[in-house]
């Protein structure tokens, strides 16, 4: 890696291969929440990272390079976490609570990629491509907060029970 | 795991060893910084991260358990990532860009896992425990912003050239 482009390609294969293997895991994912608020937010933030994979593929394509992807350690180790804890024998409102706090965790990791893949392209003059990383990036904030939000609520309701 | 409270358990034992894997690494990872800058900013976190285990170890404390860590696989990822990075034979510029986006993935890990510490401690009803945290929370967010800002600069500083 010689250049801001060279670690920009870097991680933009790093990001590319971690949203596949979300694409992958949220529908598992999903199978083990309960609450269907959570199971909500999660189905459409599936969707959400379907078109944030496509828009990873329009940033190659304007770099005129295939779309590649390298292992990302971080994600496997993130998406290992919450393999773990969904094989537990645990009640269904501690499982969504864990399955939260997990899924928080992956939503920061793509914060922090993104954010560092705006600033690269933004150094790189490329305005047509930081615009459309910000747009996954907004998404990414988004559904953290919604995140927060759900649970919070959740916490609420069994401190209520 | 139960209850919300061994799930916050088992947390603050992932981010009390987190915490101490960062103690560790700041050091090595400052020693291969250039811009002075940034160095400052790394030397300053790595003085709120010794702060940050003290206060881990208050709540165990406060929750009258003694401080154990549980190897924290995410953390340990990001700082291989980092090493990786180290022993690369690259320029000075492309060195530092690559370590702040590397610190930027761990300040994003500690303020998802602080967030829902706090969440859950709140759950718990235990409101000196959540406050502890979300001291730590706020600085980490704040290293955060500092890290954008520096990365921001450093890359109008290299366009200028």
């Amino acid at each position: 890696m010689e250049s801001i482009k060279d670690l920009f390609m870097h991680e933009l294969k790093d990001i590319y291969h971690a949203e596949q293997q979300l694409v992958d895991a949220l529908p598992k994912i999903n199978e083990k929440i309960s609450s269907s608020e959570l199971r909500s937010t999660i189905e459409m933030h599936l969707e959400q990272t379907k078109d944030q994979v496509k828009r990873v593929e329009r940033v190659f394509d304007q770099l005129s390079e295939s779309p590649t992807a390298e292992r990302c350690q971080a994600m496997e180790g993130l998406l290992e976490e919450a393999n773990e804890i969904m094989r537990q024998d645990i009640s269904s409102e501690v499982m969504d609570a864990a399955l939260i706090a997990g899924q928080q965790k992956i939503e920061h990791y793509e914060i922090a990629s993104y954010g560092t893949l705006v600033t690269w392209a933004e150094e790189m003059q490329n305005k047509e491509i930081a615009d459309i990383l910000k747009e996954t990036l907004q998404e990414e904030k988004q559904a953290d907060e919604k995140l927060s939000q759900v649970a919070v609520q959740s916490a609420n309701e069994r401190a209520m029970k």
